[in-house]
């Protein structure tokens, strides 16, 4: 909360202002669930195709708008998406969300459009190393396969989303300067992408490397066609997301469980909870048209399924005290 | 960062201000290290006297400014800190450290200064069921207590620290009034508490509930004379830390390794750890005079003593990427 007071004088004359301004959030952030894909596709052990769509299942009771559901990539690179066409076929879709699919390529994009996608994703890098060893190939290469990717698209009228990974820092190459990060940006939302998704990949970013990124990323890309990634690898992914939201992002991703741990630190949490960031959100009076209790209840079903403690705090919190 | 534009015309002049307001967070934050005596306060078995001693010593060794020592309460409610007095006599003072030691009354007092305390403090609550279970006695009735003992710390010029527990919400009563936590807080800031640390004791808070209640305490005790003490039972800790330095508060309660679970919801981590809290506050530029790598060693020391894994992301994935 602010206070400003302009006092000043004209001839004989004096003239008194104050206003108070209070720090605006968002009145709604529409929450972008990416547990299905970027939570289990680093899952050593194959994840049954039937708990991957009843996870969705369950996430679409929920009322999340955004469920990105698979991945069209090489079944070489990422086999836990090898059943991909299945898990979009069988999943029943709720009239009020959207099913984004993870396409690299146009080989991707085709066999989404084939096994019925309705929206597509691409995922971009800002580190040049990181895009070479991600996705093999330079940034500049990776544009030419989306912008093919994207036009097509546009084409059949699906929309696209586009992901910008290192968006904080990288694993190889340290941090990446935020003009770095906003020419990317750039590229993809005048490529076609409809909402580029600002990926802290490995955590490390703070409310101050948010703010900066932002400030420099918003002078090319409007915020309503920007959303957060942030991974709680520092625990720094609330604070950070708040950040976001102050300065006006209100479009988030999140993972439910928080799963999806982060390959570069073994072990660490990654993806950052849909639970603890909605119980933020709710907090605070922003509405998210997504059911908190209902999707605690979908982590507890896919941590129960792989055998795995939840990383939702606000999951732990609610168990223990049930 | 907000844009504001004021336009007014007078007779036939037309008048154009503007001016970019930028959150102001402060440059300086003090940190106060509670892990010593709220940390390990609750431990079921006892820490051997000599590991709280090294514990001390290395976290004076950090430039930490506030290092609470210990707690001179009954044996009987706190077998825990029995060695009061070994502990406070045999560390090592650095002279830029100071260390509060927790006295609940005269009797307290008296044992901690003839030990050698230079610094004390009192806990109080905002929750009249708290305060009941957990000092015994009514909300008024704690008040007394504590009038005699800043009383008597005011003569012989020992600085008197205040707590106030469940300032967010209450184990027992749920939500508490922000109006009922300002009340408090005026009482011990008139009794004569150089600070009052809000304290969210169950981790329930969020940046509304944050907000709402710094307004309301703001308005009666200056935030210079203000700390904030968070749990991050809901992983909301940096989040709310993040809203109270952006509302003027510059002094934050944390906690080495984040030692100290919450007994209301067991198993649940409690104190936010002291290393998130740094690697944030540094991420944004605000300077603490305290050396992370150093706090992150003493995590680790205190750790391996209690055979126990760190709550701290931050020092997690440090040792993983190490």
């Amino acid at each position: 909360i602010y206070n400003i007071c302009l006092l000043f004088s004209i001839s004989n004359m004096t003239f008194h202002f104050q206003c108070t301004l209070t720090r605006e959030y968002p009145e709604y952030v529409k929450m972008i669930e990416v547990g299905p894909r970027d939570g289990l596709q680093n899952e050593k052990e194959m994840v049954p195709t039937r708990v991957k769509i009843q996870l969705i299942n369950m996430l679409s009771e929920t009322g999340l708008p955004v469920i990105e559901a698979t991945s069209f990539v090489s079944l070489k690179w990422v086999p836990q998406m090898a059943d991909h066409t299945e898990v979009l076929q069988a999943i029943h879709r709720s009239s009020h969300a959207r099913y984004p699919v993870l396409t690299p390529n146009m080989h991707g994009f085709q066999d989404a459009v084939a096994a019925g996608a309705t929206e597509v994703a691409v995922f971009g890098s800002a580190s040049e190393t990181f895009s070479q060893k991600n996705i093999y190939c330079s940034i500049d290469a990776s544009m030419l396969r989306f912008e093919e990717v994207i036009c097509t698209a546009k084409q059949q009228q699906i929309p696209v989303r586009g992901y910008v990974s290192c968006a904080l820092g990288c694993p190889y190459e340290g941090p990446i300067e935020p003009t770095k990060v906003a020419e990317v940006v750039k590229r993809l939302y005048e490529l076609g992408c409809y909402e580029v998704s600002l990926g802290d990949t490995i955590g490390v970013g703070t409310p101050g490397s948010m703010a900066k990124m932002l400030h420099y990323v918003m002078e090319e890309v409007p915020s309503s066609a920007l959303a957060v990634h942030c991974h709680d690898t520092y625990g720094q992914a609330l604070a950070n997301i708040l950040t976001a939201l102050q300065m006006g992002i209100c479009a988030v991703d999140s993972s439910v469980a928080g799963l999806g741990g982060c390959p570069y630190a073994q072990g660490s949490s990654g993806n950052v909870s849909t639970e603890d960031v909605l119980y933020m959100l709710h907090g605070m009076g922003i509405k998210t048209g997504v059911d908190l209790s209902k999707v605690i209840e979908a982590g507890d079903f896919i941590c129960k399924a792989l055998n795995r403690k939840t990383n939702s705090k606000v999951a732990q919190a609610r168990s223990k005290s049930s």
